[in-house]
């Protein structure tokens, strides 16, 4: 009796998580609203590296970031956008094996393995057998791998990366493929299926069984000097991006200093994860800080890599999220009139910007798998 | 008192046709609008030339045609556009010099004098002082110009080639700069402000004084070999796509037909015009006709392009009407479900699809008068 009790409430609370932001999307839909950047930030000109070389890539996703998204945020910047600093643009088509408007699980598989596969499965084929990942072909090949993002790390972008399952609410089991995946940096959010779990296992000791580090903190992690990595910080998700800063740009500039010990060369996914959540409820100004956070992410490793010389930076998303349009607004006040279509996904192909050596690669329309395809060859996976 | 008769008539008339149009879309705002595309084309892989000479630049305008246009008519067609065969794409920042969201008077002249004016301006700059366009530039250097659209000529488009004022809707002024333009081949609709005019000037006689060939029909247009021509074949808009067939496509080739024989080559705008009222009026059904229509015929000409060899095909347009969303569809049955958000335009960064030698300059993020100096550049004007 008890455990129906149990049952019951946290039946509750999932169903009150789930319908009051979905209550409060639907009130929003096909509303106008405002949103003005009080305080823009500043964008520099980079200037791209000049050689040929291409010695690791960096996979950018902005979870559900269309054009829309992006123009929005670029208007409410004052008309500054560190993503302007990209070289070239391509147009990425996104439906999946069996729907022409995909989800994140089979989005994002298509960009980690390169197969498209079916709506709601990471990491798998339509048949459910697993995809290699970039990640692993570039264990494989001796390079070093990472992914880092601020959701939980059972959400379908870095569970396509590094797990594999038919069903991406099979939650509890996604997250147990971390132990294996062999990924050399992984930094997000999710421990309350790490440990405390209702089979026993406590994850955590079994990646550091593993020969991992398993920091619970941006400040354990900022101390690691070298050695693989599993960094989960908090319960479920990263906190608003008001309150935990830059911490994806932290977490995404360790992933490259730990990483880039490698010579052979290193392959990273950074997710800007929850554009995709505020698009979902409708909410434009979570949407915005969220779309300026991962921006600002975008600039830290674009400066870097002008630097390095060698690396590849392309930056993409996997869908458009809550059907968005600008229907008016300043630039000079940074202010943005915009409305939402949907509380789900919609259909239309997302750019593909990209930064460095290779990046000619990456214009024209193709496919979503192609990202992952050209990112394989230019890399010898 | 007669007069006063008339002008009400007249009034009652114009408003009619404004208030209908506004009000469907008024009633279609919103919400959900199904089609289904019964008869899809075929569509064909063009192989790109391989030489690097630019003697000839063809730029295609679909009026209000951003990403979303394209994808909901990719879709429709069971996922196969000519569009497709472009190898570059860019994307091209619409607004304008007093707006955030554009509309086609200023995003025209952008793209036609890579300068950006105000809102509601024609082929002026801010202060009202006329800007060379590209056609007027390749006359000067000895090229043959052609401007083909569907609409009616004094239309923001066509106009912005070829005409002159700070007010789109002086329609009967603009339309007189036609007769000292100089363009060698001008195909459009809106005969009835350039014959039984109020001011008593008959703009075809003065067109023919000049030197221009004005059939008004098709079949004459069709048999005309060589010369300059002026071919206005409606009173106002050429009839809906239904109706007129591939006469977008019919007068584009003749264009290339006539300017082709310039050996020192030629500047050619085309124009799907129509996608943009269709926008505006939330009409999917005609969208998508309109969408297909101006796809097929820059099929016809990449096709061309491709045996020429020698010439950039370069396809965008001036911003996006409706705020179209693809919120669900089939792409097996080419059936989509949409809606739009606005009865205007919204702000977003249109893409820049281009095919053809040269065509590497198109990638990237850009101001929308990038395109124009682009091809002032490549062209050497």
């Amino acid at each position: 009796m008890k455990r129906n009790v149990f049952i019951a409430i946290i039946a509750s609370i999932v169903a009150f998580a789930v319908i009051i932001p979905n209550c409060r999307a639907q009130s929003r839909r096909d509303k106008e609203q405002t949103y003005v950047l009080k305080t823009p930030y500043a964008v520099e000109k980079i200037t791209p590296p000049q050689g040929k070389k291409i010695k690791n890539v960096i996979l950018m996703i902005g979870d559900g970031m269309s054009l829309m998204h992006v123009y929005s945020a670029w208007t409410a910047n004052r008309g500054h956008l560190w993503l302007d600093n990209c070289q070239t643009v391509g147009l990425s088509k996104t439906y999946c094996a069996n729907k022409l408007i995909t989800d994140s699980g089979a989005g994002g598989t298509a960009l980690a393995t390169g197969h498209k596969t079916n709506y709601h499965m990471v990491g798998v084929d339509p048949e459910g057998r697993p995809l290699e990942s970039l990640c692993k072909l570039a264990n494989k090949k001796g390079l070093s791998s990472g992914v880092a993002v601020t959701c939980r790390l059972w959400d379908a972008t870095p569970a396509d990366f590094c797990c594999h399952n038919t069903d991406r609410d099979a939650e509890a089991a996604i997250v147990t493929d971390y132990v294996n995946c062999d990924v050399d940096y992984v930094f997000g959010g999710g421990s309350k299926l790490f440990e405390n779990r209702e089979d026993g296992r406590d994850l955590f000791k079994e990646l550091r069984d593993k020969g991992y580090q398993t920091p619970r903190s941006w400040e354990e992690l900022a101390g690691i000097q070298k050695g693989k990595v599993f960094c989960v910080t908090d319960t479920v998700d990263t906190p608003l991006p008001a309150e935990r800063g830059d911490l994806l740009a932290r977490a995404s500039m360790k992933a490259i200093e730990l990483l880039n010990q490698n010579p052979q060369g290193f392959f990273l996914m950074i997710e800007g994860s929850q554009l995709d959540d505020y698009g979902h409820f409708n909410d434009l100004d979570l949407l915005m800080q969220e779309t300026h956070d991962f921006d600002r992410t975008v600039g830290r490793v674009m400066q870097w890599a002008a630097q390095d010389g060698e690396t590849l930076v392309v930056v993409t998303a996997d869908h458009e999220t809550g059907g968005l349009t600008l229907v008016d607004g300043d630039l000079d006040e940074g202010r943005i009139v915009c409305k939402f279509s949907t509380g789900g996904h919609s259909g239309v192909m997302v750019p593909v910007y990209s930064f460095g050596p290779g990046c000619e690669n990456f214009t024209g329309i193709f496919e979503n798998t192609d990202v992952m395809k050209k990112i394989k060859t230019l890399m010898g996976l």
